[in-house]
């Protein structure tokens, strides 16, 4: 398609370039990350010839995947390295402009997974920006001081509170519609619906004005939450922010621990990092990730956890997924399954489960718990089928057992392997698998999975600690399937050549409407209704056709639509 | 596109064929209709020659819209006609054979629209036999005589109690993944997950296991209710019917009303029904809906409305109202907004609606407001823009208040126009706008309307029964826009353009998403999670192109798919 897909291409064939979503604030093109006391500011200021594609220059703050990845990095390092933080104020430092929202040229450029993988992160980064608000006591304030279109209004929406300069110009739009035929697609028009409640036909209205609405108006129509007169604008956020500090609970004292950077290694068949390996199987197109138990066990205390920082093997393990997660979704296209295996002492990963739920209250362990829950979600999210194949040796225990229920099917060995001494399989339950790593629909693996029988779930809950071994896991509805030896090999290999085989399209809309049964949330309703339907936008000649308004854009020619409705 | 595409081209340009919504058991072609009693059965036995389209047989039950047409007539009669039938047995004629679902050679030659459009209006019909259960005291039974394969699988999940014969071949299943690439789009994936409650991973191999699950497995996957003995079958129906119909609060004694024909005129221009109209601009692309209050009021008592039938304005109105929404979805895609106006007196359609309050707990009035409710939605998730004008001499009140409510935007004339002598336009709440109408997710319209602020909501409620002026309504929140007279015609004509000049597909998907704020239903899960998954994969090469599965379905190639997962 566009240059974007040639130069991903290109990327791939080197191996030597990626999309790589590690980063960190010295290395940062697009953003500053200042923190005053109790207030961190995160000023967008977007090198226009930073792109992290060619074809397209960064023009008025719009952003592109690059950008974004600084964003979501920033935000981690907010939790992790600034525990005394208590209020975010997004700013713009370009003159008048908060932000054009997604480059235009870049999505007219980019492929369809490109462009649809783009939107799932950047939906994620705003998530975790509302993540920061209800869990980590620290409220944002997005301080709009000229025009923010699009996904720069989307990303005020991610805010608690957003504050507009009153001086005749500045205004909140999203002129996607009528500009380029396609949708806001980071959570706004969801989030201008359910999280603050526009009335519909006024957001019938603002949504297909082009050039928005501003001032008094913005505020009744609570697409903002204040209007402000340029000269007090400073003062305002200030005052703002202290009363925002004022109401957090989050401790101040503490010193935070740095995210030092991930150790990896790239090889053609995989990459090795510390916590766990992925192994790609091109021809089979399947990705296995192994994961490795815990080697020690936890610190007696929590000032060793700290001491520990990065090192600490949850924080440690949870950004390695994390990272692997985003590199087989952006970097490994063509892999049909993710499989997930492990290693290690089902015994030693609750151990640290127990440390975890001990030490519950120190900011540290609520931000690993808070860590894990978006990595979690991060999975469920992912269009890959998901599958974990439970072996002797693994370690399937309390937090790590989530993956075996984030899965779409898990496979368990009853008994052992001739000639392997370990012992047979068996996964256990803790308290993290009832409460602290809720998916998108609100409720816990758990009891999405048991959403037909309360029962079963609760006797699961009675399980907890106990090393269970495959026939009674199946019993218990724990797992999908328990086989003995003579069945495994046979039965896993045809599932993976099955699914290999099924079209890709199809797998990732049945998954995306299995994995959430239950109820829905604004989160929940952004991946699915809003997400779905932009997606299906994107493919459709109106937008992306040679005569359709992404291509057209610039051009000095209108795009020529088909009319029909459908 | 394929042959139907065509085939609908042609109708269309001769003016004389049409897809009719029309019809009655005496025209039906594949369903035979037979009441006994309080159990009614529905016998599917679909006449393979009779297809809607040329260039496909409607085989081993297999359906498409016109099958559909005549369940969704069948299920509206029952409840009209039967007012003493209590449950509702679905069965087949076919030997071994429930149903092989939406006809596959009608899908793969299907233009998208028509696709969408089908699955929509088969979606709803669904819907209508869980609103029998849940509202009309019909339970219904799906009795599986063999093969329920797909949309044939998908219409025995809208029923209560799914009956599966246990002869070792009769099977369940939802093939459509592996042999189509498409999803179950009627509702299965989503009556799968949240309505049977299926485990996840239970759900993820019945999805991708062409040949369905049968016997045992099927109740302990929740699949169905029972397996049977095909030798006690007909025994067990009986017996479960009758326990169903014992449970029943349906009454027994009242005699039906028949559902006459409408009355219609079709000309180039537009359809002429009895208490309506629509005028086609088809240059504009604009279909104008002039909706006619009541001509005479409402009968002294029950009897008299009974005696009136078909004929009753409220009744007749909801009839027409369906028929012309339908009319426009499918055979007139260029429409681009459906603009409601209205003629008549709003104190006339308070009383109706205060006859019909009164009499609440008569059955015919209880189905009749549900029949309201039905239409109201069918406009809800009708995929064109939507306009209310409030003019002089309109009776936009009670439930005719739904129509500008369930409008995109609303206009409202302050004052009157010079020359004109009717008076000022005015609009109406009653207890109606408060709770018998809820759309697709749980809430009136005006709460959802409403969500930010549930004051609002109860000062609309104080003003029920007043005639409420332009600027009142405005203030109320109750229009988008009061205009005077000078600016009226400029706002309204440069809004319908701008309308028209937008893209078709980003309207529908801007619309889908602003239009149900709040809660997520079963219902609204399937007309947006599901149905956005859908329409994406009816879009996407791997389905529909020359390579695609439904492309290839049958004719001895595999389908060859892009492996990029997106």
């Amino acid at each position: 398609m566009g240059q974007i897909d040639q130069a991903v291409t290109r990327q791939r064939t080197d191996q030597g370039v990626r999309i790589d979503f590690q980063t960190d604030p010295a290395r940062y093109r697009h953003w500053q990350l200042k923190v005053d006391g109790d207030i961190a500011t995160l000023v967008m200021d977007v090198d226009e010839k930073s792109a992290l594609f060619e074809g397209y220059d960064l023009k008025l703050n719009s952003y592109d995947l690059g950008v974004d990845i600084e964003l979501a990095d920033a935000i981690e390092r907010l939790r992790f390295e600034h525990p005394g933080v208590r209020v975010l104020v997004l700013r713009s430092a370009k003159p008048r402009v908060f932000s054009a929202g997604a480059n235009i040229r870049m999505l007219a450029g980019a492929s369809h997974a490109h462009k649809v993988n783009f939107c799932k992160f950047t939906n994620e980064t705003r998530n975790g920006i509302e993540d920061l608000s209800e869990n980590s006591g620290i409220k944002s304030i997005c301080a709009i001081n000229g025009t923010a279109a699009g996904g720069g209004y989307e990303l005020a929406l991610a805010t608690d509170y957003i504050m507009l300069v009153d001086d005749g110009a500045a205004a909140v739009s999203l002129p996607e519609l009528p500009l380029l035929a396609v949708l806001p697609g980071t959570g706004g028009l969801t989030r201008v619906a359910d999280k603050r409640r526009v009335r519909r036909d006024h957001a019938d209205v603002f949504c297909t004005t082009e050039e928005g609405v501003k001032g008094k108006r913005a505020v009744e129509w609570r697409l903002v939450d204040a209007v402000v007169p340029g000269s007090k604008f400073d003062e305002a956020i200030a005052a703002r922010a202290k009363e925002f500090a004022a109401q957090s609970g989050r401790a101040t004292s503490a010193s935070g621990v740095k995210l030092t950077p991930l150790m990896r290694e790239f090889t053609d068949g995989g990459v090795e990092y510390r916590t766990l390996a992925v192994e790609f199987d091109r021809a089979a197109r399947i990705a296995t990730i192994l994961v490795r138990g815990p080697a020690a066990p936890p610190p007696a205390a929590a000032e060793a956890m700290v001491a520990l920082g990065a090192e600490f093997w949850p924080l440690k393990f949870a950004r390695e997924l994390d990272d692997v997660i985003l590199h087989i979704r952006l970097n490994e296209l063509d892999v049909a399954a993710i499989v997930f295996k492990s290693s290690g002492d089902p015994n030693e990963v609750l151990a640290y489960d127990r440390f975890l739920d001990t030490n519950a209250q120190h900011w540290l362990v609520r931000e690993i718990r808070l860590l894990w829950k978006r990595v979690l979600k991060r999975v469920d999210l992912t269009s890959r089928s998901l599958v974990t194949l439970i072996e002797p040796g693994s370690c399937f225990a309390g937090t790590l057992a989530e993956l075996p229920l984030a899965s779409d099917r898990s496979y368990m060995l009853i008994g052992g392997r001739n000639g392997d001494n370990r012992p047979p399989a068996a996964i256990a339950l803790a308290d993290a698998n009832f409460g602290p790593y809720p998916m998108a629909n609100g409720l816990t693996r758990l009891a999405s999975r048991f959403l037909a029988a309360p029962g079963d779930l609760e006797r699961a809950k009675g399980e907890r600690g106990k090393l269970i071994d495959a026939e009674t896991a199946q019993r218990l509805g724990l797992v999908t399937f328990a086989l003995d030896d003579i069945d495994w090999d046979d039965e896993v290999r045809v599932f993976l050549e099955e699914r290999a085989s099924f079209s890709p399209d199809a797998l990732t809309g049945m998954e995306a409407n299995l994995r959430f049964a239950g109820p829905e949330t604004m989160e929940s309703k952004i991946f699915a209704r809003l997400t779905a339907w932009q997606n299906w936008i994107f493919q459709r000649p109106n937008a992306i056709g040679e005569d359709g308004a992404l291509k057209r854009y610039g051009t000095g020619h209108k795009p020529a639509f088909d009319t029909r409705r459908v």
